[in-house]
């Protein structure tokens, strides 16, 4: 805290096919850059191309949607097969109205249809969906690249864009960690007055990867974002912190 | 997009007083730190000193609270005084359980406890609310500092720091804006495979109040943040924009 923190984009990560190695595509867009990592960096990584590389991928053509998905979709005006999928990726239905499904995720996240995307790959109408694991997505992207750059406390965080309840647009959250807490504690910590902090547990990893979007853009190819200068707390946390628990949670 | 964006603590604010003029203390805290203010800057400021500048604070000792604060009071272990604060300050309560209150604020945010803050202000225990009309607040800031600095394209954001439905931890979101559009609509765009970008309103405004959170920290006193190099829409925004219409929110 209290020092400058920049954020900067990595350019030039072309399309990423199954099996890619990531962390290794990455790397070279860094050096491409002229950026060498320093300890304590953070790369902001965008789960398309994580679930990409891992072929978290399906394409429409192979699935045979559910009556239920039939039915869903036709409320919607949907593809039946792109819901069926999403029910697929579906722990629990939160809400459902108009062919909008909010899931919970097999991982456990709530968002808008299980995360899954529509997308390109190869040239065929596919889907992405999550990655199986982001927290060891992550975890792996993390031990290849400190490998790469002879670096030991690099952090890596997944990010994907969501929306809110009671708010417009979507913000980038984080959806996988490694190298670092994704949460600051403070409460018990007092503030400048002696105070006592209340209910301050600051979600930074949801911070930093909304703070990545800011280069990543929309349009733009830049699916990750280099880090530098912001004092996070290291440790092996997952995104499972983030996670409200249902008793705490007001809105399921 | 595509290009760095810094960000900077602004330090040396010291306590705000009723009636302080924040833009002067504001520009002369950046002059200390040698920074001049360039076109298209944005300072993120968080709703505490907005607060406190404009007088939004109450002394606990002038609150008698209603028989509902009191029964609410009781169910969390909270001070009644509190939480008649917390209801005045409320239009609507959207949930409601052991003391905690997630409540639609007069100005249509919905956020815990209607953004009643304790605090300590000149040395005595009261509440901070959320500013009358933080657009306004931020309207008036950057005129100010924009005849300050003789420039005419800085964007102001106002923040505060809440709680989300289904994540643990709060991060920082935008309450008021100035000299910016909050929100990036990509709808209709294509992405680079001339795909069209669908959902995909970005709430920029957020994502940069959760940047500057970043270097701001809870325990320091660094209650303003400077965001360089980050190409937003110019535009005569409000956060009305970033209110979703009950319509079509699901969660209220």
């Amino acid at each position: 805290m209290g020092t400058e923190i920049r954020i900067i984009p990595i350019k030039g990560i072309g399309e990423i096919s199954p099996g890619a190695n990531l962390g290794t595509i990455i790397y070279e867009a860094l050096r491409n850059q002229d950026i060498t990592l320093q300890q304590r960096d953070i790369l902001v990584v965008t789960q398309k191309i994580v679930s990409k590389a891992e072929g978290q991928t399906i394409q429409l053509t192979n699935i045979h949607p559910s009556p239920l998905a039939q039915t869903i979709a036709k409320q919607g005006s949907k593809d039946p097969r792109h819901v069926e999928v999403v029910l697929r990726e579906t722990k629990r239905i939160v809400r459902m109205d108009r062919g909008i499904i909010i899931s919970e995720t097999n991982h456990g996240f709530i968002c808008a249809n299980a995360g899954v995307d529509e997308s390109n790959v190869n040239g065929e109408n596919s889907l992405t969906l999550l990655p199986i694991d982001p927290d060891q997505s992550a975890q792996e992207l993390r031990t290849q690249l400190q490998a790469l750059a002879d670096k030991h406390d690099i952090a890596i965080i997944i990010s994907d864009t969501w929306g809110r309840p009671w708010r417009n647009g979507q913000v980038n959250m984080a959806i996988g960690v490694a190298g670092m807490e994704p949460l600051i504690d403070y409460r018990g910590r007092r503030d400048h007055y002696g105070y006592e902090m209340q209910a301050s547990m600051i979600a930074i990893a949801d911070e930093l990867a909304a703070a990545a979007e800011l280069v990543m853009g929309k349009t733009e190819q830049i699916p990750v974002a280099l880090i530098r200068g912001y004092t996070y707390p290291s440790g092996a946390g997952t995104t499972r912190s983030l996670m409200r628990e249902s008793t705490t949670d007001m809105f399921r």
